[in-house]
């Protein structure tokens, strides 16, 4: 290491200029220091509308609150890995973040699909609740510690629509073999009742209902839905939807790296998160009404409500289907009891508050 | 200034050991930077459930988040000022910051009360989406300005309870010489109905309403109003909250003060604000529902929903005194026709989402 007189006199004005600096520069000595950089996979298409943009703007928060200490670099699905690759590239530390949906995961977790959202289950604003101050996040913590990942939340959809059909549904005839992209506990209760449910990535949405590989697909909602064209592939519009009334979206975080974070930049990731759950659900809900309008004013879409004797039926059959595969894992059924302990307590609350209002301005 | 060789030669060590460290190092260094102390003043007794701990966790995380370097202490109503005296203490520079609801400073800026709730207006998760994408920041920005306040969203309550009573309300002839606390536009509504609507800060309440001072009050919902323990003075628990269906509460931050700072902690200010509007709806979600439970179970509360023609002649009566209002203030003006284009796109878009959902589960 060369020694330089020059080098050394600076280092003495900086460091006696420290005795009588505040708080205001320190922002600037951050910046000379050797940054952290992340990697940050997740399964949508690169900064796609809302799913996608929520990582990129964690990512220039995360860096403007630290002055530049962590850099997260963000990938779109396919860049270093597939969409549905990226639990695993976090938990073995390949990246050092993700941001997906728990329910893609239900093949190595069951229980990961009520971080998601269940077939008629807790809205949005339930479910921030339940993560929140309803225990939510501890028993998500518990799900994800054996593979070495923290969760948080990383946005929500709110209620989701229906999806797109090129049929009508008008009774639960409709739904016996129709092929459709449902992913999670949804697709669990379209195969109970005659159904054939698909998983693909977002991405290949279009395509699959373009070439008649599938009938039907759901998606978001409108701000999504009309950014990947689906009006173009399918006839009819269906709300509400059902199989996801307040979808979650998740941070994935290694937990080693995480621990390797001095606690100010934890904290920051953190509360980062948090922002940008809400920020997300800010987003569509604006966000969607432009779609929905251009959809239906300048596209010609149909739009459909599901008949009511169909969403009787389909919620039997959820309950049934959740019930029955909570009692198969352990560790779903304990998270099952959770989620219906505080489902039934929300509920009581609501129905006196946000759902009476919501019945009075109707 | 004294010049030591000891000193000179630490001060070569440490830049030189800049060299080799990364952001690991850099909490600790932020430590020994003399932080910054800024005083935030709340309208809420000190630590008061839910609307007194919202900014005591904005400012741990900002603690946290800056490693120290800004400190923020809390004060509640009364220990620096009275309750409605932050707004001016902020504009002033008396304190950095504020904790308070918008509509109590109408009296300066009448725009102000659509940043909190307007009677028969969105609910909270059409607030946030406002704020955040709808224009509604930008809006509240130039309604603040003149007075040198920077707001930000700082909680919601979501749709609060339509009060305490110590008479039935059948009809409109029971609002007719009643009595009530009820702020803003709400309180607005009920003088041109025939009642006299009070203005008092939370910690009176009780007492007024004990004393026969007041016929009846709102306060915010079950987790609050069992902590003041207003079903000890009154009969009757009304829903629903007409008058706020949404209460968001405000950060004021003194816009010189907020200049002063470095990006970085302009930016953690910003985000933590941002997680705590968003932690305080979750904490009011989760609370008021054991807080409900035990004011039916163990305290023998009456609950009442208001009469759906009751509701019908306040809906009317609000928005022609929203109307005449907005027509006297420019300014109130432009927000209120921004809020209303606002409000009917969201609601187009929410009666096939969230508000039927809302109707499917009932």
């Amino acid at each position: 290491m060369k020694f330089r007189i020059g080098t050394a006199l600076l280092a003495v004005a900086m460091l006696l200029g420290c005795n009588q600096q505040d708080g205001q520069q320190a922002g600037k000595a951050q910046a000379e220091i050797k940054p952290i950089e992340w990697k940050l996979a997740t399964s949508w298409p690169k900064n796609f509308p809302g799913l996608g943009m929520a990582p990129e703007r964690f990512a220039t928060m995360v860096e403007e609150m630290s002055a530049g200490r962590l850099k997260i670099k963000v990938y779109g699905a396919g860049e270093l890995m597939p969409a549905f690759e990226v639990f695993d590239a976090v938990s073995q530390g390949t990246v050092q973040m993700g941001h997906s949906a728990a329910y893609y995961w239900k093949g190595k977790a069951p229980a990961a699909q009520f971080f998601t959202s269940i077939p008629f289950g807790l809205n949005a604003q339930e479910m921030n609740g339940w993560f929140t101050y309803g225990g939510g996040q501890q028993l998500w913590e518990e799900v994800y510690a054996p593979f070495g990942i923290l969760p948080l939340p990383g946005g929500n959809t709110g209620v989701q629509m229906g999806g797109w059909f090129n049929r009508e549904i008008n009774s639960m005839e409709d739904l016996k073999g129709l092929k459709m992209r449902l992913p999670g506990l949804g697709g669990e209760v379209l195969k109970r009742v005659g159904g054939v449910p698909v998983t693909l990535p977002g991405r290949e949405l279009y395509t699959a209902l373009q070439t008649g590989a599938i009938d039907a697909t759901e998606w978001v909602g409108p701000f999504n839905d009309l950014a990947f064209g689906l009006h173009k592939a399918a006839r009819y519009y269906y709300y509400p939807g059902w199989h996801e009334p307040g979808s979650s979206l998740e941070f994935l975080i290694n937990q080693q790296a995480f621990a390797a974070l001095p606690n100010d930049l934890q904290a920051i990731v953190k509360g980062a998160a948090k922002a940008i759950n809400q920020d997300m659900l800010d987003e569509y809900t604006v966000r969607h009404v432009a779609a929905l309008d251009s959809l239906i004013n300048e596209h010609g879409v149909q739009l459909r409500q599901f008949p009511e004797d169909v969403m009787a039926q389909l919620r039997k059959v959820s309950a049934e289907v959740i019930a029955e595969q909570s009692a198969q894992d352990p560790m779903m059924e304990k998270v099952y009891k959770a989620y219906k302990e505080y489902e039934q307590g929300v509920r009581r609350y609501h129905a006196i508050s946000e759902d009476a209002y919501t019945r009075l301005r109707q």
